[in-house]
């Protein structure tokens, strides 16, 4: 446990299987945004992302491992949660277990994994949470 | 006309009014997302968003004027448009009236704009447009 909860108030928007918009930095400095799945682990107090080692963006992390997440309530937009971060440790994903973890969260069932050889977890340990409304 | 135009398949992303994740990049180079109202302008070839000069990210943005914005269809979170842009100039908006303007796309209606005395609109110029299924 590291320490860093997230507010009760918006607790629901990590529960629920929403999207965040993940803000990366690009190797010249300039911002990135991409929609993400995500789970939050309330034991290790930190949010797994599944990526691929073969995306831009997934260079870019390597040189600026920190990120920040925007994730909206899809019932009233003005309610949000923002996460800043940092990728402490990227984990690989072999059979894409931690891919179909999130394929049932987010599609409701699990898909074959045709890109599980790079396929990896992003383990994102919160620096910071920001709730709206 | 600045010659970029988004691609035709998702400008009803553009037109809808729907919220945009912002990134930024803080003066430490430390990525930032917030959601955020915009207006889009076929004449100009612009994105316009209204801010306010008292915030954190308005003195990153003097120091790095590259923005990015993600909207995803709310319909179907699976498509969405990324958006990398340059802030190209930012305009006072002393009586609100491009706050309103905002106003009435997502609440359908104006209200007394109380912080019109830092209220501003930043003009966005596109560089580059990614679209989603």
């Amino acid at each position: 446990a590291r320490g860093m909860k997230p507010p009760e108030t918006h607790k629901d928007l990590l529960e629920r299987p929403v999207f965040a918009h993940m803000g990366t930095v690009t190797s010249d400095g300039a911002p990135l945004v991409n929609p993400m799945w995500f789970l939050w682990d309330p034991e290790a107090e930190e949010i797994k992302l599944t990526h691929i080692t073969t995306r831009h963006n997934y260079r870019y992390m390597q040189r600026e491992p920190r990120i920040a997440l925007s994730i909206a309530d899809p019932d009233n937009q003005y309610r949000y949660l923002q996460v800043r971060g940092v990728i402490d440790r990227i984990e690989d994903d072999p059979q894409g277990d931690f891919y179909n973890v999130l394929s049932n969260r987010y599609r409701g069932h699990p898909i074959e994994v045709k890109d599980k050889d790079v396929r990896v977890i992003l383990h994102v340990r919160p620096t910071a949470f920001k709730a709206r409304t």
